[in-house]
């Protein structure tokens, strides 16, 4: 029987060669990127794809050494009218606001029980920490989890009264597919803390939780009846924005990307590191022009603030994706054309 | 053409299945962990790992949360006469002491110009702090990485005259193997630093960086010539050890290991964090028990120390590994019989 092996196993690879390269075929028949718009934006993106791995090619990327780094906040999911973890703070400050009846009279509490935005933005980033302390803090990790994962199965957007993680971009999603089909590694690298997002990115962006990147807080190892728990700490471990954006992709991931997405001057840094870097390299920018179907802001925002990356994507060879009129489709709930 | 298309791709379809069944079937007719003596150590490796991947059981975990951490130092590779990094510091600076004339007479600078190992050893944590500094700060991280890179290329172990990186424990090895080929996704969490480790653990052992927990030093973003670097400070940023490693693991990682490998009571806190989960759960203490191949050590040893771990074994139901008698090889180098 042995001797009839090597033959039988030419015979499967033959047929499987067969099969792969019809797969192949069929797949490039199939638009990977159906909901962006036919025209340049959509073409670099493939051009960076097919260059990077080509194996014939100079620009050839081994598998490995394709790491794509996205942020959230405005580039995966929207943050109007404001941060989404902003609005989970405030409503999880109304929720706690029977146990604390001082904060019907101390701000920046009273600001949110009496739905003051504009004095809760004023509160400026000392207000902020307040609330977030206040709010993600105290209890366990696990604790914690239960706590997003009620609040988002719950809460509605104010304007859209969609699910705040329904409202995440389509041709973003399209795009993390893409490049996993291509053998990228796919990460995000937020702004946001890691908790906020981990109980959700795999389900809704195929992200596991490692390969979330954010801001976080301390926390302790205790034991409690013999089981171990880790408390969270009313102490940030680190804050994820601007220059330690590149910092926190070092500590985390360990190597440079060769792509990376972003839409503020948050993400300057990660761009430009992305971006520095040896051979072929992506760095895009999403700006928010649609005011129709998402929002339009970019210069003057108090979110997604977009000011250096507008003046200097050109001399970075950034690619500007222009909401409007890239993305026929904005949230997957609304219907390809 | 196209109405033929289903029959032609359920056939391949069987074969494909014919294929994957015999493959299936030739790796159960292999031993996937060879190195290790047939045993009770083995088999509940093996009744772990069917355990948690059998679909149809009540311990059936999904591959996503199929996550394995081990320590590196003495549960990968090696740790004797001292930390490999403790020795790459030294080696470095005998190799820097040129540029630094006052090392002949400053402490524990001293010490290492004079292979004085025991007045090293006694300068203790502070002493070792100002060792570390001196060797790892003060350059980008890529310099840091060829350095790392041309030591581990030329240094030999004092005794074996081996490569450091080939003193790796080959039946661990096997079972990172094993672990990934069960859908298992593998992490290390070591004290070591993380950027002496990320340049060759996906060489070695398979695991890529961002897999790679590990202390490390504070990092800041830097245009130099408008080309972003990151330059390593002498800071450190965090200490991963006992129980600030389940600390490491939410952070990195953001979900509980089904199991994990240590060998020092550096790794009580892992764990004790990854057994005490629900469901099926395997913590191995690897045991220095070969003085021959190897090296004996436990309870008075100053690398690997091992007293709790030892003490409070049976009673976290953790697996205690004899390396004399539960492993028949114990580098690659050396064959298997």
């Amino acid at each position: 029987m042995k001797q009839y092996r090597p033959l039988i196993f030419k015979t499967i690879g033959l047929i499987l060669i067969l099969f792969l390269t019809a797969c192949a075929a069929n797949q490039t028949a199939t638009d990977p990127l159906p909901s962006w718009t036919d025209g340049a934006s959509k073409q670099q993106i493939f051009d960076f794809v097919a260059s990077v791995t080509n194996s014939d090619g100079s620009n050839f990327v081994p598998s490995n050494k394709r790491i794509a780094t996205f942020d959230n906040d405005g580039t995966l999911w929207s943050e109007k009218p404001t941060y989404f973890q902003l609005l989970f703070i405030t409503d999880r400050i109304r929720s706690m606001a029977a146990d604390h009846p001082d904060w019907k009279t101390t701000q920046p509490f009273q600001a949110v029980l009496e739905n003051d935005m504009e004095t809760i933005k004023a509160a400026g980033e000392h207000g902020l920490i307040k609330l977030t302390m206040a709010t993600h803090a105290g209890m366990t990790t696990e604790e914690f989890e239960t706590i997003v994962n009620e609040w988002l199965a719950t809460a509605r957007h104010p304007s859209t009264g969609q699910a705040y993680n329904s409202m995440v971009f389509q041709p973003m999603l399209e795009l993390l597919d893409y490049l996993r089909a291509n053998d990228f590694k796919v990460f995000i690298v937020s702004g946001g803390s890691l908790e906020f997002m981990r109980p959700w990115t795999e389900a809704v962006y195929g992200i596991p939780p490692d390969q979330v990147v954010g801001s976080s807080f301390e926390t302790r190892y205790e034991l409690r009846d013999d089981k171990p728990v880790l408390v969270r700490l009313p102490e940030l471990h680190f804050n994820n924005d601007k220059v330690t954006k590149p910092v926190a992709i070092n500590r985390f991931i360990g190597q440079r990307p060769i792509f990376a997405a972003g839409n503020s001057d948050g993400d300057f840094e990660m761009l430009k590191w992305a971006t520095s870097g040896e051979g072929e390299r992506l760095g895009i920018l999403v700006h928010h022009t649609d005011a129709d179907r998402e929002w339009a802001y970019d210069r003057e925002s108090s979110e997604g603030r977009l000011v250096r990356g507008l003046d200097q994507a050109d001399e970075n060879g950034w690619l500007v994706v222009d909401m409007a009129r890239d993305w026929q489709v904005i949230y997957p709930y609304q219907s390809v054309e």
